[in-house]
């Protein structure tokens, strides 16, 4: 059930994508952050086409097949199959930002409640946490993290123009949280990528732990 | 210990239906949903029979000699072990419903603390939850998913009459929760029953999360 | 490292004791209810003795070395080990109720923590759980499960007094918290115990998180 | 990529530690305890030399290619590689304690969460848990164990300093967390240190969850 890739694309570059994310799947569904077949994940193939989840799959039992290749206005190419629907949120970044080789969307419990408890304030601002460090960029625990929380919606569209426009005003953005839904991070490889998610999750559980202890 | 299968029924519908029983079941019994030898499963074998867990089995442990054959009155067929004590509840299902397939009845903490939490209210409201779209015929996070929580009795018959009741006034219902006890979802297949199951384990897990944090 | 055997005990009897308490720790030490060689594990072996754990092992890697022989007055038999610092709250199991044929007391963080919550009043009281079925001689939610919770002390003799001062008063015991500890409880068999410790893991982690909820 | 060792440096004991190293590093990361590549081991190897993992490699895959040698000054022998930016507070418990053989840091949400919520005491202080016993020296649940919360900094001989000044006023010092960060903890063998680690951990879990519980 591979794709009918192009002339012009590697099966070799492909594949190694697909392998990766398949991997990667494994492992985050594994830790309970992709539930009841939701998530979705990709990488980029080249500089006009990434590989990504086909839509709805469990994501602890993804292979080759479960992977698509689209091109970066979110087109299925050499393929029947339905993209992840959240696939827009995936080109806008491979579009905006050249270095960047994988996003991964995941959905665990504590992405899901801290977007709900900081919805009103649409950010949530880390700060003093050792773990920072783990953010490309970042040096001190000392600084302060952003990270924006965008109203839930089923038109893309409008999730695309909230990340436009936070980018448009100049603030820095390596992941952003969608009310009562996950998380979306990025990075110039899938290590850097995870190491990104697993840092986030983790921050945000410390978060959440102190506000239920200093209440 | 197979049981001797009248002639009328598939052996090969009934061991798939027991396989497929005894899978889930050691699945959901390793996240720690089955504590003591708690909850019970069954499948549809054809349009008047049923197969279903034989009493006080460890559900982590269950092979095709602890799934058992029952009629829709929950009747032992061909066989002298005791069905589940409450029988009653997923023959009722299969009756109401021909296109169910699949019931699990699973007692996880999350499950047992929420219905004693909202018994008083008869009801969990959830709302704003983009994981509600795991339901089948949800299509968006703005929809509202009541589960109704029914007053716990050893007496079956009791928790049947209030399930027909509710359905009775024309009400949606995709699993109920008993007090103090665990929940009961179905679908029409073991895959869609387990992705129910599933999300409804992670929407009620964040409900109450959210009510610790806003408190 | 097997004990030498006096000749009227059974190998076959107390290696069967053996390795059903070195399973049991393998796999309740894998739950993380036996912190940094904590917790301690027996089983009869006939009228007047028991195996029981060596002290201070750690209890995820224990092997038949691991579990020496003891009387029921808790003295070694046949070997130079030190038998667990608790080793009189298990004859005191054995010598009181013949039917008895295994005693766990573990460690986990549920079962500290509700100790020291309940310790002021010196006893939880639990009712309108399923899951108190599980407790043998239970068969509804509407009765009352007593856990006494004793102070804790090292020294034992005060332990077992308080004991058999709440089984003089002619009340039922099940189990039973030490403040700041952990629990001990016991049945007919291996599986029964099991299914009692679980059973009382899972009632009170449910009556912490309804505390929590409830505030 | 094994360190050119110096010729009066022990291979056997070179490898022996790192092994001890990278397997503690593999099960701690299981737990959960070491996200995003944050977290650093030791042991001693000699009177004058430690092996220290090399820094940023994730801890969950540590071969031996990932511990390298350094003398008790922190500066790399043999080695091109960087050493874990905190090297000097393990070199600090090498040189201050001759019998102390093994060093953990580890990262666990608890501990990290901990740090912050006692930062502005200064200092947990723990009784009543009968696991204190697990630290070498405490023999009752009645003793008090002191463990002092050091502020965050990026520089390391300002913490070098706060442990030089805490134990210059003769107080006992087993363990010390840093703000926001993770926890320090050492012992005269790698056993007696992880069993100190489990120990501080569950300890600063069921006080946090004690604290939750009676707000």
């Amino acid at each position: 059930m591979s794709p009918a890739l192009p002339q012009n694309i590697s099966s070799d570059a492909f594949f190694a994508c697909a392998d990766a994310i398949a991997q990667s799947a494994r492992e985050l569904a594994a830790l309970g952050w992709t539930p009841a077949t939701s998530s979705n994940f990709s990488m980029r193939v080249d500089d006009s086409h990434a590989a990504i989840t086909v839509s709805g799959r469990d994501k602890g039992k993804l292979d080759r097949g479960d992977i698509m290749l689209i091109d970066l206005d979110g087109h299925a190419v050499g393929s029947e199959a339905r993209p992840s629907a959240e696939t827009a949120l995936h080109t806008q970044v491979y579009r905006r930002w050249p270095a960047m080789q994988a996003v991964l969307h995941t959905h665990s419990r504590t992405q899901s409640v801290a977007s709900r408890l900081f919805a009103a304030d649409g950010v949530i601002r880390l700060r003093g946490w050792e773990l920072q460090k783990a953010i490309t960029g970042f040096d001190t625990h000392e600084s302060v993290l952003e990270i924006p929380v965008f109203p839930n919606t089923q038109q893309m569209p409008e999730l695309v123009a909230r990340v436009d426009a936070w980018l448009d005003e100049g603030k820095p953005l390596h992941a952003y949280l969608i009310d009562g839904h996950g998380i979306y991070t990025w990075g110039r490889t899938m290590a850097e990528t995870r190491r990104h998610l697993e840092a986030l999750e983790f921050l945000l559980s410390c978060e959440l732990d102190l506000r239920r202890l200093s209440a």
